[in-house]
Protein backbone atom coordinates (compact mmCIF):
# COMPACT_ATOMS: atom_id res chain seq x y z
CA UNK A 1 0.00 0.00 0.00
CA UNK A 2 1.29 3.21 -1.28
CA UNK A 3 0.90 6.80 -0.32
CA UNK A 4 1.81 7.54 -3.61
CA UNK A 5 -0.91 5.42 -5.53
CA UNK A 6 -2.39 7.07 -8.39
CA UNK A 7 -5.32 4.84 -9.87
CA UNK A 8 -5.38 3.46 -13.49
CA UNK A 9 -7.65 5.18 -15.55
CA UNK A 10 -9.50 1.60 -15.97
CA UNK A 11 -9.36 -0.38 -12.95
CA UNK A 12 -8.72 -4.19 -13.43
CA UNK A 13 -8.57 -6.98 -11.02
CA UNK A 14 -5.34 -7.45 -8.79
CA UNK A 15 -4.01 -10.31 -8.61
CA UNK A 16 -2.26 -9.74 -5.57
CA UNK A 17 -3.86 -10.98 -1.72
CA UNK A 18 -7.13 -9.41 -0.38
CA UNK A 19 -6.37 -10.67 3.11
CA UNK A 20 -8.80 -13.70 4.24
CA UNK A 21 -11.81 -14.28 1.92
CA UNK A 22 -9.87 -12.83 -0.96
CA UNK A 23 -10.47 -16.13 -2.72
CA UNK A 24 -14.18 -15.77 -2.75
CA UNK A 25 -14.68 -11.91 -3.89
CA UNK A 26 -14.63 -11.53 -7.79
CA UNK A 27 -15.71 -8.62 -10.10
CA UNK A 28 -18.17 -10.75 -11.68
CA UNK A 29 -21.48 -11.95 -10.59
CA UNK A 30 -23.08 -15.47 -11.31
CA UNK A 31 -22.91 -19.26 -10.97
CA UNK A 32 -18.98 -20.63 -11.59
CA UNK A 33 -20.19 -24.31 -11.25
CA UNK A 34 -23.26 -26.61 -11.16
CA UNK A 35 -24.62 -27.70 -7.92
CA UNK A 36 -28.03 -28.41 -7.00
CA UNK A 37 -29.04 -27.50 -3.51
CA UNK A 38 -30.28 -30.05 -0.91
CA UNK A 39 -33.83 -30.51 0.20
CA UNK A 40 -35.11 -31.83 3.39
CA UNK A 41 -38.56 -32.10 4.59
CA UNK A 42 -39.70 -29.26 6.17
CA UNK A 43 -41.76 -26.03 4.94
CA UNK A 44 -38.90 -23.22 5.38
CA UNK A 45 -34.60 -24.70 3.24
CA UNK A 46 -31.97 -22.41 4.84
CA UNK A 47 -29.20 -22.06 3.41
CA UNK A 48 -26.73 -20.44 5.44
CA UNK A 49 -23.46 -20.14 7.69
CA UNK A 50 -23.77 -18.81 11.16
CA UNK A 51 -22.31 -15.47 10.59
CA UNK A 52 -23.83 -12.51 12.14
CA UNK A 53 -25.95 -12.48 9.07
CA UNK A 54 -26.96 -16.10 9.11
CA UNK A 55 -27.59 -16.48 12.80
CA UNK A 56 -29.96 -13.42 12.24
CA UNK A 57 -32.42 -16.67 10.44
CA UNK A 58 -31.50 -18.77 12.37
CA UNK A 59 -32.50 -17.05 15.51
CA UNK A 60 -35.57 -15.95 14.14
CA UNK A 61 -36.89 -19.22 13.25
CA UNK A 62 -36.19 -20.46 16.98
CA UNK A 63 -37.82 -18.12 18.15
CA UNK A 64 -40.67 -19.12 16.09
CA UNK A 65 -40.55 -22.39 17.20
CA UNK A 66 -40.09 -21.30 20.86
CA UNK A 67 -43.24 -18.97 20.40
CA UNK A 68 -45.12 -22.30 19.59
CA UNK A 69 -44.80 -21.58 15.34
CA UNK A 70 -44.77 -25.18 14.49
CA UNK A 71 -45.23 -24.51 10.99
CA UNK A 72 -41.85 -22.88 10.88
CA UNK A 73 -39.99 -25.83 11.27
CA UNK A 74 -37.14 -26.09 8.92
CA UNK A 75 -33.70 -27.73 7.42
CA UNK A 76 -30.81 -25.80 7.67
CA UNK A 77 -27.94 -26.39 5.01
CA UNK A 78 -24.47 -25.32 5.47
CA UNK A 79 -23.46 -23.20 2.41
CA UNK A 80 -19.41 -23.14 2.71
CA UNK A 81 -18.61 -19.78 1.26
CA UNK A 82 -14.52 -20.03 1.76
CA UNK A 83 -15.25 -23.33 -0.65
CA UNK A 84 -17.44 -21.10 -3.26
CA UNK A 85 -20.81 -23.20 -2.57
CA UNK A 86 -21.88 -20.38 -3.10
CA UNK A 87 -21.42 -19.84 -6.36
CA UNK A 88 -23.22 -23.29 -7.44
CA UNK A 89 -26.09 -22.36 -9.94
CA UNK A 90 -28.58 -23.83 -7.12
CA UNK A 91 -27.64 -21.23 -4.48
CA UNK A 92 -27.15 -18.37 -7.27
CA UNK A 93 -30.72 -19.53 -8.72
CA UNK A 94 -32.18 -18.38 -5.28
CA UNK A 95 -29.64 -15.80 -4.45
CA UNK A 96 -28.59 -14.06 -7.69
CA UNK A 97 -26.36 -12.08 -5.05
CA UNK A 98 -24.68 -15.02 -3.98
CA UNK A 99 -24.52 -13.98 -0.32
CA UNK A 100 -25.87 -16.24 2.69
CA UNK A 101 -28.64 -16.61 3.96
CA UNK A 102 -31.03 -17.29 1.28
CA UNK A 103 -34.45 -18.66 2.03
CA UNK A 104 -37.03 -21.68 0.12
CA UNK A 105 -40.51 -21.51 1.47
CA UNK A 106 -41.20 -24.69 0.28
CA UNK A 107 -44.73 -24.26 0.34
CA UNK A 108 -44.86 -21.54 -2.07
CA UNK A 109 -41.77 -21.76 -3.69
CA UNK A 110 -41.16 -18.35 -2.92
CA UNK A 111 -37.23 -17.18 -2.82
CA UNK A 112 -36.08 -14.83 -0.18
CA UNK A 113 -32.62 -13.35 0.29
CA UNK A 114 -30.71 -10.49 2.32
CA UNK A 115 -31.57 -11.46 5.93
CA UNK A 116 -33.54 -7.92 6.63
CA UNK A 117 -35.78 -9.46 4.00
CA UNK A 118 -35.95 -13.27 5.36
CA UNK A 119 -36.72 -11.37 9.15
CA UNK A 120 -39.39 -9.22 7.51
CA UNK A 121 -40.95 -12.20 5.41
CA UNK A 122 -40.83 -14.33 8.32
CA UNK A 123 -42.67 -11.96 10.61
CA UNK A 124 -45.58 -11.25 8.18
CA UNK A 125 -45.78 -14.83 7.82
CA UNK A 126 -46.60 -15.51 10.82
CA UNK A 127 -47.72 -12.41 12.65
CA UNK A 128 -44.97 -12.26 14.98
CA UNK A 129 -42.24 -10.78 16.43
CA UNK A 130 -43.84 -7.11 14.30
CA UNK A 131 -46.23 -4.95 16.21
CA UNK A 132 -49.17 -4.40 14.37
CA UNK A 133 -49.76 -0.76 15.85
CA UNK A 134 -48.71 1.12 12.82
CA UNK A 135 -46.53 3.32 15.01
CA UNK A 136 -44.77 1.00 16.68
CA UNK A 137 -44.13 -1.26 13.06
CA UNK A 138 -43.13 1.48 11.42
CA UNK A 139 -39.83 2.15 14.48
CA UNK A 140 -39.36 -1.41 14.32
CA UNK A 141 -39.02 -1.25 10.84
CA UNK A 142 -36.75 2.21 11.36
CA UNK A 143 -34.09 -0.02 13.07
CA UNK A 144 -34.53 -3.33 10.91
CA UNK A 145 -33.22 -1.31 7.90
CA UNK A 146 -30.80 0.73 10.27
CA UNK A 147 -29.16 -2.38 10.76
CA UNK A 148 -28.96 -3.14 6.95
CA UNK A 149 -27.66 0.04 6.15
CA UNK A 150 -25.03 0.48 9.38
CA UNK A 151 -23.62 -2.76 9.91
CA UNK A 152 -21.20 -2.99 6.31
CA UNK A 153 -19.51 -0.33 7.93
CA UNK A 154 -19.03 -2.54 11.04
CA UNK A 155 -18.69 -5.62 9.08
CA UNK A 156 -17.16 -4.92 5.71
CA UNK A 157 -15.28 -1.47 6.86
CA UNK A 158 -13.81 -1.92 10.87
CA UNK A 159 -14.04 -6.08 10.53
CA UNK A 160 -12.22 -6.13 7.50
CA UNK A 161 -9.67 -3.53 8.05
CA UNK A 162 -9.12 -4.84 11.59
CA UNK A 163 -9.24 -8.41 11.52
CA UNK A 164 -8.70 -9.73 8.11
CA UNK A 165 -7.49 -7.46 5.65
CA UNK A 166 -3.61 -8.61 4.76
CA UNK A 167 -1.73 -5.32 6.74
CA UNK A 168 -3.23 -2.97 9.24
CA UNK A 169 -3.65 0.19 7.63
CA UNK A 170 -4.34 3.27 10.05
CA UNK A 171 -6.78 5.51 7.83
CA UNK A 172 -9.14 2.89 7.07
CA UNK A 173 -8.86 1.44 10.67
CA UNK A 174 -9.14 4.64 11.96
CA UNK A 175 -12.39 5.63 9.69
CA UNK A 176 -14.12 2.71 10.71
CA UNK A 177 -13.22 2.31 14.09
CA UNK A 178 -14.90 6.01 14.65
CA UNK A 179 -18.31 5.06 12.64
CA UNK A 180 -18.51 1.49 14.66
CA UNK A 181 -17.91 3.83 18.09
CA UNK A 182 -20.74 6.11 17.04
CA UNK A 183 -23.18 3.17 15.79
CA UNK A 184 -23.09 1.45 19.59
CA UNK A 185 -23.20 5.25 20.75
CA UNK A 186 -26.83 5.38 19.02
CA UNK A 187 -28.09 2.00 19.85
CA UNK A 188 -26.98 2.92 23.71
CA UNK A 189 -28.77 5.61 24.00
CA UNK A 190 -31.76 4.10 22.51
CA UNK A 191 -31.20 1.18 25.09
CA UNK A 192 -31.24 3.87 27.85
CA UNK A 193 -34.43 4.88 26.99
CA UNK A 194 -35.87 1.28 25.86
CA UNK A 195 -36.04 -2.16 26.94
CA UNK A 196 -35.65 -3.30 23.31
CA UNK A 197 -34.09 -1.74 20.44
CA UNK A 198 -37.61 -0.39 18.62
CA UNK A 199 -39.18 -0.34 22.10
CA UNK A 200 -41.20 -2.77 24.95
CA UNK A 201 -41.35 -5.49 22.59
CA UNK A 202 -38.85 -7.83 21.07
CA UNK A 203 -38.96 -7.74 17.62
CA UNK A 204 -36.94 -8.99 14.30
CA UNK A 205 -35.02 -5.32 15.13
CA UNK A 206 -33.38 -6.65 18.12
CA UNK A 207 -32.55 -10.16 16.02
CA UNK A 208 -30.78 -8.19 13.10
CA UNK A 209 -28.99 -5.93 15.59
CA UNK A 210 -28.00 -8.49 18.21
CA UNK A 211 -25.95 -10.55 16.30
CA UNK A 212 -23.77 -7.71 15.27
CA UNK A 213 -24.03 -4.93 17.56
CA UNK A 214 -24.90 -7.39 20.48
CA UNK A 215 -22.15 -10.18 20.18
CA UNK A 216 -19.70 -6.92 19.40
CA UNK A 217 -20.51 -5.40 23.25
CA UNK A 218 -20.16 -9.23 24.36
CA UNK A 219 -16.58 -9.43 22.90
CA UNK A 220 -17.16 -12.02 20.96
CA UNK A 221 -16.74 -10.63 17.29
CA UNK A 222 -13.76 -9.37 15.77
CA UNK A 223 -11.46 -9.34 19.18
CA UNK A 224 -12.55 -5.86 19.49
CA UNK A 225 -13.66 -5.54 22.55
CA UNK A 226 -10.58 -3.28 24.15
CA UNK A 227 -10.39 -1.41 21.21
CA UNK A 228 -13.64 -0.31 21.23
CA UNK A 229 -13.78 0.09 24.80
CA UNK A 230 -17.58 -1.77 24.55
CA UNK A 231 -17.80 -1.98 28.08
CA UNK A 232 -18.22 1.78 28.52
CA UNK A 233 -21.88 0.99 26.34
CA UNK A 234 -23.75 -0.27 29.19
CA UNK A 235 -27.33 -0.14 28.38
CA UNK A 236 -26.26 -2.26 25.10
CA UNK A 237 -24.35 -4.58 27.45
CA UNK A 238 -27.78 -4.78 29.74
CA UNK A 239 -29.60 -5.63 26.37
CA UNK A 240 -26.95 -8.53 24.79
CA UNK A 241 -26.82 -10.10 27.61
CA UNK A 242 -30.71 -10.14 28.12
CA UNK A 243 -30.53 -11.66 24.43
CA UNK A 244 -28.13 -13.82 24.90
CA UNK A 245 -29.82 -15.60 27.89
CA UNK A 246 -32.49 -16.13 25.77
CA UNK A 247 -32.96 -20.13 25.02
CA UNK A 248 -33.73 -19.75 21.41
CA UNK A 249 -30.53 -17.23 20.71
CA UNK A 250 -28.75 -20.11 22.23
CA UNK A 251 -29.80 -22.71 19.83
CA UNK A 252 -29.90 -19.90 16.98
CA UNK A 253 -26.27 -19.04 17.16
CA UNK A 254 -25.14 -23.11 16.93
CA UNK A 255 -26.96 -23.56 13.43
CA UNK A 256 -25.11 -23.90 10.24
CA UNK A 257 -21.74 -23.27 12.24
CA UNK A 258 -18.76 -25.27 11.59
CA UNK A 259 -15.63 -23.36 12.98
CA UNK A 260 -14.81 -22.52 16.66
CA UNK A 261 -13.86 -24.52 19.81
CA UNK A 262 -17.12 -24.58 20.91
CA UNK A 263 -20.63 -26.22 20.28
CA UNK A 264 -20.91 -26.51 16.55
CA UNK A 265 -24.10 -27.84 14.27
CA UNK A 266 -23.37 -27.29 10.84
CA UNK A 267 -26.88 -28.80 9.63
CA UNK A 268 -29.78 -28.64 11.44
CA UNK A 269 -32.94 -30.90 10.83
CA UNK A 270 -34.81 -30.98 14.31
CA UNK A 271 -34.71 -29.92 17.07
CA UNK A 272 -33.31 -32.86 18.82
CA UNK A 273 -30.15 -32.05 16.80
CA UNK A 274 -28.82 -29.46 20.10
CA UNK A 275 -29.10 -32.70 22.59
CA UNK A 276 -25.95 -32.49 24.03
CA UNK A 277 -25.09 -28.86 22.78
CA UNK A 278 -27.40 -27.03 25.24
CA UNK A 279 -28.76 -27.70 28.46
CA UNK A 280 -32.26 -25.24 28.71
CA UNK B 1 -0.52 6.31 6.01
CA UNK B 2 1.79 3.39 6.91
CA UNK B 3 2.34 0.21 5.78
CA UNK B 4 3.67 -0.60 9.54
CA UNK B 5 0.88 0.71 11.40
CA UNK B 6 0.09 -1.03 14.89
CA UNK B 7 -3.57 -0.63 16.08
CA UNK B 8 -3.06 0.93 19.42
CA UNK B 9 -4.55 -1.46 22.45
CA UNK B 10 -7.61 1.02 22.74
CA UNK B 11 -8.70 3.55 19.72
CA UNK B 12 -8.54 7.32 20.22
CA UNK B 13 -9.74 9.68 18.18
CA UNK B 14 -7.63 11.02 15.55
CA UNK B 15 -7.55 14.76 14.81
CA UNK B 16 -5.92 14.49 11.51
CA UNK B 17 -7.96 15.00 8.13
CA UNK B 18 -10.41 12.37 7.41
CA UNK B 19 -10.58 13.88 4.08
CA UNK B 20 -14.09 15.69 3.02
CA UNK B 21 -16.46 15.05 5.58
CA UNK B 22 -14.55 14.40 8.18
CA UNK B 23 -15.89 17.34 9.96
CA UNK B 24 -18.94 15.65 10.26
CA UNK B 25 -18.33 12.29 11.47
CA UNK B 26 -18.05 11.31 15.10
CA UNK B 27 -17.38 8.65 16.96
CA UNK B 28 -20.50 9.43 19.40
CA UNK B 29 -24.12 10.18 18.65
CA UNK B 30 -26.79 12.46 19.96
CA UNK B 31 -27.37 16.74 19.30
CA UNK B 32 -24.96 19.06 19.78
CA UNK B 33 -27.01 21.97 19.09
CA UNK B 34 -30.63 22.81 20.16
CA UNK B 35 -32.92 23.42 16.45
CA UNK B 36 -36.26 22.89 15.45
CA UNK B 37 -37.30 21.82 12.32
CA UNK B 38 -39.11 24.04 10.44
CA UNK B 39 -42.95 22.86 9.36
CA UNK B 40 -45.08 23.34 6.29
CA UNK B 41 -48.59 22.45 5.67
CA UNK B 42 -48.47 19.09 3.93
CA UNK B 43 -48.71 15.75 5.09
CA UNK B 44 -45.64 14.93 4.70
CA UNK B 45 -42.21 16.24 5.97
CA UNK B 46 -39.26 15.75 4.89
CA UNK B 47 -35.75 16.42 6.07
CA UNK B 48 -33.18 15.70 3.48
CA UNK B 49 -30.02 16.50 1.13
CA UNK B 50 -30.17 15.38 -2.66
CA UNK B 51 -27.95 12.73 -1.89
CA UNK B 52 -28.48 9.19 -3.27
CA UNK B 53 -30.23 8.17 -0.37
CA UNK B 54 -32.40 11.37 -0.31
CA UNK B 55 -33.46 11.18 -3.75
CA UNK B 56 -34.97 8.04 -3.40
CA UNK B 57 -37.44 9.54 -1.01
CA UNK B 58 -38.00 12.64 -3.61
CA UNK B 59 -38.55 10.44 -6.40
CA UNK B 60 -40.90 8.08 -4.42
CA UNK B 61 -43.19 11.19 -3.82
CA UNK B 62 -42.85 13.07 -6.93
CA UNK B 63 -43.67 9.33 -8.37
CA UNK B 64 -47.33 8.90 -5.97
CA UNK B 65 -48.11 13.06 -7.16
CA UNK B 66 -47.52 11.82 -10.83
CA UNK B 67 -49.73 8.63 -10.13
CA UNK B 68 -52.73 11.01 -8.73
CA UNK B 69 -52.09 10.41 -4.99
CA UNK B 70 -52.95 13.89 -3.77
CA UNK B 71 -52.34 13.02 -0.09
CA UNK B 72 -49.01 12.66 -0.96
CA UNK B 73 -47.80 16.44 -0.98
CA UNK B 74 -44.75 17.53 1.29
CA UNK B 75 -42.95 20.02 2.25
CA UNK B 76 -38.79 18.93 1.48
CA UNK B 77 -36.79 21.32 3.95
CA UNK B 78 -33.03 21.16 3.33
CA UNK B 79 -30.57 19.65 6.15
CA UNK B 80 -27.02 21.03 5.32
CA UNK B 81 -24.52 18.16 6.45
CA UNK B 82 -21.61 20.27 5.77
CA UNK B 83 -22.97 22.51 8.84
CA UNK B 84 -23.67 20.09 11.09
CA UNK B 85 -28.19 20.34 10.53
CA UNK B 86 -28.20 16.50 11.29
CA UNK B 87 -27.13 16.99 15.25
CA UNK B 88 -29.58 19.71 15.77
CA UNK B 89 -31.82 18.35 18.91
CA UNK B 90 -34.83 18.68 16.50
CA UNK B 91 -34.06 16.17 13.74
CA UNK B 92 -32.22 13.78 16.29
CA UNK B 93 -35.38 13.57 17.83
CA UNK B 94 -37.22 12.42 14.25
CA UNK B 95 -33.56 10.46 13.81
CA UNK B 96 -31.42 9.16 16.60
CA UNK B 97 -28.43 8.15 13.47
CA UNK B 98 -28.67 11.53 12.45
CA UNK B 99 -28.25 10.88 8.81
CA UNK B 100 -30.47 12.12 5.98
CA UNK B 101 -33.58 11.55 4.68
CA UNK B 102 -35.95 11.42 7.76
CA UNK B 103 -39.89 11.88 7.24
CA UNK B 104 -42.41 12.98 9.58
CA UNK B 105 -46.05 11.63 8.49
CA UNK B 106 -47.90 14.92 9.97
CA UNK B 107 -51.10 12.93 9.54
CA UNK B 108 -50.26 10.68 12.81
CA UNK B 109 -47.06 11.95 14.20
CA UNK B 110 -45.10 9.06 13.07
CA UNK B 111 -40.87 9.48 12.79
CA UNK B 112 -39.70 7.43 9.63
CA UNK B 113 -36.26 7.02 9.19
CA UNK B 114 -33.42 5.31 7.02
CA UNK B 115 -34.40 5.41 2.88
CA UNK B 116 -35.54 2.24 3.13
CA UNK B 117 -37.97 2.26 5.94
CA UNK B 118 -39.50 5.32 3.98
CA UNK B 119 -40.10 3.81 0.96
CA UNK B 120 -41.82 0.90 2.31
CA UNK B 121 -44.02 3.02 4.55
CA UNK B 122 -44.97 5.25 1.50
CA UNK B 123 -45.85 2.25 -1.04
CA UNK B 124 -47.68 0.76 2.13
CA UNK B 125 -49.56 3.66 3.43
CA UNK B 126 -50.51 4.55 -0.90
CA UNK B 127 -50.53 0.64 -1.65
CA UNK B 128 -48.46 1.77 -4.59
CA UNK B 129 -44.71 0.84 -6.16
CA UNK B 130 -45.10 -2.90 -4.19
CA UNK B 131 -46.78 -5.35 -5.58
CA UNK B 132 -49.90 -7.04 -3.63
CA UNK B 133 -49.35 -10.73 -4.59
CA UNK B 134 -47.01 -12.10 -2.42
CA UNK B 135 -44.47 -13.31 -4.72
CA UNK B 136 -43.97 -10.05 -6.36
CA UNK B 137 -44.37 -8.57 -2.99
CA UNK B 138 -41.27 -10.88 -1.73
CA UNK B 139 -39.11 -10.34 -4.84
CA UNK B 140 -39.56 -6.52 -4.36
CA UNK B 141 -38.52 -6.71 -0.91
CA UNK B 142 -35.49 -8.71 -1.48
CA UNK B 143 -34.17 -6.27 -3.77
CA UNK B 144 -35.04 -3.42 -1.45
CA UNK B 145 -32.97 -5.44 1.03
CA UNK B 146 -30.23 -5.96 -1.44
CA UNK B 147 -29.62 -2.20 -1.94
CA UNK B 148 -29.57 -1.32 1.60
CA UNK B 149 -26.74 -3.76 2.73
CA UNK B 150 -25.09 -3.43 -0.97
CA UNK B 151 -24.68 0.42 -1.45
CA UNK B 152 -22.49 0.60 2.17
CA UNK B 153 -19.49 -1.02 -0.03
CA UNK B 154 -20.01 1.41 -3.02
CA UNK B 155 -21.00 4.76 -1.33
CA UNK B 156 -19.48 4.05 1.77
CA UNK B 157 -16.52 1.72 0.60
CA UNK B 158 -15.30 3.08 -3.32
CA UNK B 159 -17.36 6.57 -3.29
CA UNK B 160 -15.26 7.17 -0.09
CA UNK B 161 -11.50 5.82 -1.22
CA UNK B 162 -12.05 6.85 -4.87
CA UNK B 163 -13.49 10.28 -4.24
CA UNK B 164 -13.49 11.91 -0.73
CA UNK B 165 -10.34 10.72 1.42
CA UNK B 166 -7.02 12.54 2.06
CA UNK B 167 -4.96 10.54 -0.58
CA UNK B 168 -5.24 7.76 -2.93
CA UNK B 169 -5.30 4.51 -0.86
CA UNK B 170 -4.39 1.41 -3.50
CA UNK B 171 -5.91 -1.40 -1.58
CA UNK B 172 -9.57 0.51 -0.15
CA UNK B 173 -9.93 1.26 -4.04
CA UNK B 174 -9.37 -2.30 -5.08
CA UNK B 175 -11.22 -4.14 -2.37
CA UNK B 176 -13.98 -2.02 -3.58
CA UNK B 177 -14.10 -1.18 -7.06
CA UNK B 178 -14.01 -5.09 -7.06
CA UNK B 179 -17.41 -5.00 -4.96
CA UNK B 180 -18.85 -2.48 -6.72
CA UNK B 181 -18.26 -4.13 -10.49
CA UNK B 182 -19.81 -6.96 -8.72
CA UNK B 183 -22.90 -5.22 -8.13
CA UNK B 184 -23.18 -3.54 -11.08
CA UNK B 185 -23.13 -7.16 -12.53
CA UNK B 186 -25.66 -8.41 -10.30
CA UNK B 187 -27.94 -5.99 -11.61
CA UNK B 188 -27.10 -6.12 -15.34
CA UNK B 189 -27.99 -9.88 -15.24
CA UNK B 190 -31.39 -9.45 -13.62
CA UNK B 191 -32.58 -6.54 -15.86
CA UNK B 192 -30.69 -8.87 -18.71
CA UNK B 193 -34.32 -10.93 -17.54
CA UNK B 194 -36.84 -8.42 -16.34
CA UNK B 195 -37.80 -4.83 -17.41
CA UNK B 196 -37.15 -3.61 -13.77
CA UNK B 197 -35.24 -4.59 -11.15
CA UNK B 198 -38.07 -6.68 -9.04
CA UNK B 199 -39.55 -7.98 -12.33
CA UNK B 200 -42.26 -6.57 -14.90
CA UNK B 201 -43.44 -3.54 -12.38
CA UNK B 202 -41.54 -0.45 -11.64
CA UNK B 203 -41.28 -0.61 -8.12
CA UNK B 204 -39.94 0.48 -4.55
CA UNK B 205 -36.48 -1.56 -5.93
CA UNK B 206 -35.97 0.48 -8.71
CA UNK B 207 -36.29 3.87 -6.43
CA UNK B 208 -34.02 2.43 -4.31
CA UNK B 209 -31.52 1.49 -6.97
CA UNK B 210 -31.51 3.66 -9.59
CA UNK B 211 -30.23 7.05 -7.35
CA UNK B 212 -26.91 4.72 -6.53
CA UNK B 213 -26.29 2.33 -9.46
CA UNK B 214 -28.25 3.76 -12.29
CA UNK B 215 -27.29 7.68 -11.66
CA UNK B 216 -23.35 5.75 -11.48
CA UNK B 217 -24.28 3.73 -14.93
CA UNK B 218 -25.16 7.17 -16.34
CA UNK B 219 -21.42 8.43 -15.59
CA UNK B 220 -22.75 11.41 -12.94
CA UNK B 221 -21.45 9.95 -9.72
CA UNK B 222 -17.75 9.81 -8.41
CA UNK B 223 -16.48 10.84 -12.08
CA UNK B 224 -15.70 6.71 -11.91
CA UNK B 225 -17.71 5.90 -15.15
CA UNK B 226 -14.54 4.49 -17.27
CA UNK B 227 -12.53 3.43 -14.05
CA UNK B 228 -15.17 0.90 -13.60
CA UNK B 229 -16.18 0.67 -16.98
CA UNK B 230 -20.11 0.77 -16.75
CA UNK B 231 -20.64 0.94 -19.93
CA UNK B 232 -20.12 -2.60 -20.19
CA UNK B 233 -23.16 -2.84 -18.32
CA UNK B 234 -25.53 -2.94 -20.92
CA UNK B 235 -28.58 -3.97 -19.88
CA UNK B 236 -28.52 -1.83 -16.51
CA UNK B 237 -27.93 1.34 -19.10
CA UNK B 238 -30.81 0.02 -20.65
CA UNK B 239 -32.63 0.85 -17.45
CA UNK B 240 -30.99 3.23 -16.31
CA UNK B 241 -31.94 5.79 -19.35
CA UNK B 242 -35.29 4.11 -18.88
CA UNK B 243 -35.83 5.46 -15.24
CA UNK B 244 -34.05 8.82 -16.19
CA UNK B 245 -36.70 9.53 -18.68
CA UNK B 246 -39.23 9.54 -16.00
CA UNK B 247 -40.83 13.13 -14.89
CA UNK B 248 -40.97 11.65 -11.41
CA UNK B 249 -37.51 10.89 -11.21
CA UNK B 250 -36.30 14.31 -13.34
CA UNK B 251 -38.21 16.24 -10.39
CA UNK B 252 -36.73 14.23 -7.48
CA UNK B 253 -33.39 14.42 -8.17
CA UNK B 254 -33.77 18.67 -8.01
CA UNK B 255 -35.24 18.55 -4.37
CA UNK B 256 -33.09 19.83 -1.61
CA UNK B 257 -30.48 20.22 -4.40
CA UNK B 258 -27.98 23.32 -3.50
CA UNK B 259 -24.92 22.09 -5.34
CA UNK B 260 -23.48 21.98 -8.57
CA UNK B 261 -24.03 23.33 -11.94
CA UNK B 262 -27.04 22.34 -12.89
CA UNK B 263 -30.65 23.32 -11.95
CA UNK B 264 -31.42 23.34 -7.59
CA UNK B 265 -34.43 23.27 -5.51
CA UNK B 266 -32.95 23.36 -1.97
CA UNK B 267 -36.18 23.31 -0.90
CA UNK B 268 -39.68 22.15 -2.78
CA UNK B 269 -43.16 23.13 -1.00
CA UNK B 270 -45.12 22.82 -4.53
CA UNK B 271 -44.83 21.18 -7.84
CA UNK B 272 -45.36 25.28 -8.77
CA UNK B 273 -41.51 24.72 -7.33
CA UNK B 274 -40.15 23.17 -10.39
CA UNK B 275 -41.51 25.68 -12.99
CA UNK B 276 -38.56 26.77 -15.05
CA UNK B 277 -36.31 23.67 -13.67
CA UNK B 278 -37.94 20.89 -15.84
CA UNK B 279 -40.24 21.27 -18.84
CA UNK B 280 -42.57 18.29 -18.73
Amino acid sequence: MSDNYTPPKVWRPNTESGGQFASINRPVSGATHQKKLPAGKHPFQLYSLATPNGVKVTVMLEELLQAGFSDAEYDAWLINIKDGDQFGDGFVALNPNSKIPALLDSTNGNRVFESGSILLYLAEKFGAFLAKDPAKRTETLNWLFWQMGSAPFLGGGFGHFYAYAPEKYEYPINRYAMEAKRQLDVLDKQLAQHEYVAGDEYSIADMAIWPWYGVLALGRLYDAAEFLQVQDYSNLQRWAKQLDARPAVQRGVLVNRNWGDGAQLPERHSRDDFAGFIQK
